[in-house]
């Protein structure tokens, strides 16, 4: 019981020398690859550069108390930290106490969300968001933050929170380029593209194996820094107007209290609830993909109070909001991690770079952070999608273009919204009108089928309709209005049967509409049957007055209502099998 | 096609002298028994009477020429008169200039949202009320209505959006009661109640035919208002602080322009739209229900532009929402009404009624209407309800009780959102984990049945799935961890079938699903396959890369799936019909 909200208690009881070897490799190379990345990611949420550091170390120790993977790397990743950007930048200017402050609040809402979400095994909700409105987001995201970074490679100022808007302030600034920022800028940006693209290969070229080399190249960045260091120092790149990181304080992550500001709070709730579900999403995907190679499991309700105490712990230790992360999960994962530990120890990596490394980062250019960041968020873009989803599904086509637009055009904030509330609207209208059709016998058979799609036998005076789909409140009012419409037409109808074989529920309303069209045909002097009802839907409308009051009959099988109903002698099979009525 | 916008159209190339005599006589009931209920509920959503007389006139007229129903009677009903009062409320107070421009302005807005709808076809959105949350929220209604008129029956000055401050004010004025006007509300609700009760048995025992005592029984409150309008003559009941109705301006409604004023818009809306909706969905349930009895349809999009063209017609001529009425349409159905003529000649009426009777109706008391509003509320009260819901289904029962609760403690306007939001919340649990079954072979048959209800025949290394439910985005995370965690429980699985027989449709997200799933699976040495896909289901994945990806194999049926990779000679089944593989 205690086990199951402590996933320590479980991999802790076994953990021995082998495993800890395993996971304190794993957590050194992760710890190289996440240094660069966290002061990347925290310059995109618009924050001190410090602060990435702060939210990579004591989220993981939580994250490795409290979560169920094996192998997730929790952290600061891209999407979210523009959503913090988005979400801070709403309520204050980047740089002053109070937008630090929202981010720190940020972190703690989104954590006590995640955490109560979890609790009450509302996981179930991160469903709204579709396959196709998820890639939207990320797509449009990955576009809107490597244009938001385009200013520190060329050394300008700019703003804005929409595409258009960067664009726009990207074509204004574009008289006063810092030509040594583009110096650094632009040949940090190719190197690093070779390194994620090229470098790989090169190594298995040198005789490298190829997970080796795989490791190797995620170390890439590292080198991008500190050759650029080098040549900020070298030229006095700081002189010649090249901004770079400058003093980070040195320490541990300062003890930090979230803001209890209500009005704050009230700027902020819907943000951070969107953050949560965005960061739960992907952390879950990374963690499912992972404990499925391993065939190990991971429970997405106590995925939520992990990730919620990660943030919890971001927040009090002034970080910003966090979640799992792909590329660190799967370096950690290659790199041999068998237990949350790793996490653990990585943090320890990153405390100790925060008490010796950062006088060492003084000198490394924004640019080179920008840099970083364009090349982690180009793999986001996935300009095949939308040609798939169009051959696939017009609908899904439909959800996943509208979150794309929606998110360029007007935010991250109200594309996530509006994303779940296309992709909720196409559901809730297919879901109004299923799949039903009018059914007939197969010459010779027991079997019914469409009439509009086979050659069947019916009769005028019985109509047998079919229905595809269980009866709930989103459709009862279409099976209303279906039957009541299939029966206006065809005045010789003495007989309805719905035939019930795909019907796996009734709800209330379904129930409801049967009882008011077995009243309207009664008034029409029409009788209302049923076939092939499941037992457990029985059962329930065995605990109603319906089926006493029902104008017709419940058949077991649709072959015996028609059988009864139709009472036709000149049919060949009913004359045939008539032992059997 | 302008007929299918233009109902009147249809009907009216065949109207004659005996429709038309029908029409008259059914008119004139309808008239009798709407000027009191129009100025009764003019009363409870806080306007001057007169203003129910306006929203019965024209509001009539636009629904005959657009709507669809034969019978339908719009006008006000108290559930919208309720939430009027309350949008109303929220923005000025009552007697106001601005309370009575922003009841306009709802109608105005309401109109315009439902002919949108109409014209877009959104009329499934209505879909979201499920019955239990339209029964719950008019039940609730009826509670807060009636509690509303008790003030006017004491004669006390009392107010209170919710129910408990509604008693509230109720008990902190019971110090002063008016006895004169407790003499006449008493007596008129106790006659009100034995004209709905026990009037149409004493005219049946008086030997009318049921039918015409029913009608007769209708215009009782008539009789009220007559002899409460006498007593109040007689006795000078305006000297003993009665309050009495009061001068109404006597004449035509006038000619209205709702407010332009973007502020007073951006407050009403919402209420706007769920004052749509409801009355939408009461509307219609009246308008299916009569039709049905004639076998006549109804199309539930043109209703929608039908009512919208009424409330437009209302806003301009100084009136406020308006719906179909039940209790008013089952009226006009009785009394003979054969098209929506009947409307505009009641509309006739209620004009001269404007024009001529208004200085008649000067004396009466409002104790008077606010009897006639709680003997008709009251019978919106459904108390067998939650009982019913409990039986049959528990999370209807929870949908139902969350609606009656909010709405009683924070108002309608909260009740209707909360009503719809646990309806979804709890179709969307029980959509995102839907039925699926471990299935085996029963012995010496080609059918297969779960394995935890029949005794089934299996094979260790073959695990067949079957699942009951379309793939789609909601469950498509549930079916990459059900499959996964069947296949993490049982090590010695080879092979994984899903059985598709039950799936209508696979969207975008339930394909990247089975990607997924098969992904996972081909890391863990294990091969997915797929049986008996649904002939349109399958055309969708030939359009993509899935089934040449597939690690498995697609079979037409699962005794052939089960056959061909189970491959266990010593299986009774499979010896006896080797032939057949």
């Amino acid at each position: 019981m205690l086990a199951q909200y402590l996933p320590i208690l479980d991999w802790g009881r076994t953990y021995n020398g082998s495993v800890l070897t395993n996971d304190l490799v794993a957590a050194l190379i992760v710890t190289i690859m996440l240094i660069p990345q966290s002061l990347a990611y925290a310059l995109l949420a618009g924050l001190p550069p410090v602060v990435g550091l702060y939210a990579s170390i004591l989220p993981l120790v939580a994250y490795a108390v409290f979560g169920t993977s094996r192998t997730l790397a929790v952290g600061p990743v891209a999407v979210v930290s523009l959503m913090t950007a988005s979400a801070a930048g709403a309520v204050a200017a980047q740089g002053t106490a109070l937008y630090l402050e929202a981010a720190i609040t940020l972190a703690a809402l989104s954590g006590i969300m995640l955490v109560v979400l979890g609790v009450l095994r509302l996981g179930f909700l991160a469903n709204l968001l579709s396959h196709p409105v998820i890639s939207g987001f990320i797509t449009a995201s990955g576009v809107l933050i490597a244009t938001s970074q385009v200013k520190h490679i060329l050394g300008v100022t700019a703003g804005g929170e929409t595409w258009p808007a960067m664009l726009g302030g990207l074509a204004r600034a574009a008289g006063t380029v810092n030509p040594w920022t583009l110096a650094i800028g632009i040949p940090a940006t190719l190197f690093l593209f070779w390194v994620r693209k090229g470098l790989k290969p090169a190594l298995v070229g040198l005789g490298l194996a190829p997970r080796a080399a795989d490791i190797a190249a995620k170390a890439g960045p590292v080198v991008a820094v500190a050759v650029t260091i080098a040549a900020a120092v070298a030229f006095d790149l700081e002189g010649r107007g090249v901004k770079l990181v400058g003093a980070i304080p040195q320490g541990l992550p300062p003890f930090a209290l979230p803001s209890t500001d209500l009005a704050l709070i009230e700027q902020l709730w819907v943000p951070a609830l969107l953050i949560s579900i965005i960061g739960f999403v992907e952390s879950v995907s990374v963690a499912q993909t992972l404990a499925a190679k391993r065939r190990q499991r991971i429970a997405p309700n106590q995925e939520l109070i992990g990730l919620g105490a990660s943030n919890i712990a971001s927040a009090l230790s002034g970080g910003y909001p966090v979640t799992g992360g792909f590329a660190r999960s799967v370096v950690n994962f290659d790199a041999g991690a068998e237990t949350p530990a790793a996490g653990a120890y990585t943090a320890v990596g990153i405390a100790l770079a925060g008490l010796f490394l950062t006088p060492l980062l003084y000198s490394l250019p924004i640019a080179t952070l920008a840099a970083t960041i364009i090349v982690a968020v180009l793999s986001l873009v996935d300009l095949k999608t939308p040609g798939r989803l169009w051959t696939y599904s017009k609908a899904d086509f439909a959800a996943h273009m509208a979150t794309i637009i929606i998110t360029l055009l007007a935010g991250v904030e109200m594309g996530v919204i509006a994303g779940v509330g296309v992709g909720l609207l196409l559901y809730l209208w297919r879901a109004s009108r299923p799949h039903a059709a009018i059914v007939g016998r197969v010459p010779e058979t027991e079997h019914f089928r469409n009439v509009e799609r086979h050659r069947v036998f019916t009769v005028p005076h019985v109509l047998s309709i079919r229905i595809d789909e269980s009866l709930t409140y989103l459709n009862a009012r279409w099976l209303e209005e279906y039957v009541l419409e299939q029966v206006a037409d065809r005045p010789e109808v003495r007989h309805v049967i719905l035939m019930c074989s795909a019907v796996n529920e009734i709800d209330a309303s379904g129930l409801e509409s049967l009882e008011a069209i077995d009243h309207r045909l009664k008034d029409a002097g029409i009788g209302l049957h049923l076939s092939e009802v499941k037992g457990p839907v029985m059962d329930r409308l065995g605990r109603t007055h319906f089926i006493e009051e029902l104008g017709g009959r419940v058949f077991l099988s649709q072959d015996r209502a028609f059988r009864v109903l139709a009472a036709v002698p000149d049919e060949p099979v009913a004359d045939a099998a008539r032992g059997m009525i």
